[in-house]
């Protein structure tokens, strides 16, 4: 799927994501990466508002799952999630999630397949002048509906 | 400080807040409460957006302490954070933050005034139909700019 589908598709369904100008740079072999620009993101301090870090790296974190599953019916959303902000962020928002190793996709899809529920812990972060600004660990859970 | 006026410095410092449609409720003796209403804060599944959940509750544990702390120059941050997210939220985003008690509140402010900083965690939920939907967690600091 291209990025500019997948932007499409967030700020459609996710109304937030088109406020805070959401961009997707990348998803590849490797990673998912979006972006937002700092104005319409900036807190009372006029660097990136923690709210809007953390919306971001919610939104990797779905978006990488959803890309992943390749199934519109699935139902994911976020259980438990934790920020560590270690960095202000002075510019634009970029958040990284990383594709888990192959076995932990696989077993997270079969899981899936089989129980028509499966949960996955995904791992993503802020970057900002080539340093971790902000640590993001969420659990995750994709459930297919009933019915 | 009436909601009102709150209200008004959180959309002209943090632009998400007006994106959001974020407005006070209530500031008094026991507590901070903001909300927001479902339309601008959906997600895929037409149930309230992590992101903004997370958003609304960390905006509820600074506006707390800006509040009480009452000075326009103190840099107030989130420097940690975690959320459990318990039950879908179908309507409008409502998030809770209780004042600390009065000897832990007191205590803050003295860090704060002796050393131009001090750290304080704070809990804030969102409750939806009589029951929490979302525990939040933050460790907030507070720093005076030097210079």
């Amino acid at each position: 799927m291209a990025p500019r589908e997948i932007e499409e598709f967030f700020h459609a369904k996710i109304p937030l994501t088109a406020a805070m100008r959401v961009r997707v740079e990348s998803w590849d072999e490797r990673q998912l990466v979006v972006t937002a620009p700092l104005e319409p993101n900036h807190n009372h301090l006029g660097t990136a508002f923690g709210g809007s870090l953390a919306a971001l790296l919610v939104l990797a974190g779905y978006g990488l799952l959803w890309l992943e599953l390749g199934d519109a019916e699935s139902h994911i959303v976020v259980r438990k999630s934790s920020f560590e902000y270690l960095l202000p962020v002075k510019g634009s928002l970029r958040a990284i999630c990383p594709r888990p190793s192959r076995e932990v996709m696989d077993e997270f899809k079969q899981a899936f397949a089989r129980r028509g529920k499966a949960r996955l812990e995904l791992h993503a972060t802020i970057e900002h002048e080539g340093k971790t600004a902000v640590e993001f660990r969420g659990l995750f859970v994709a459930l297919r509906p009933q019915g």
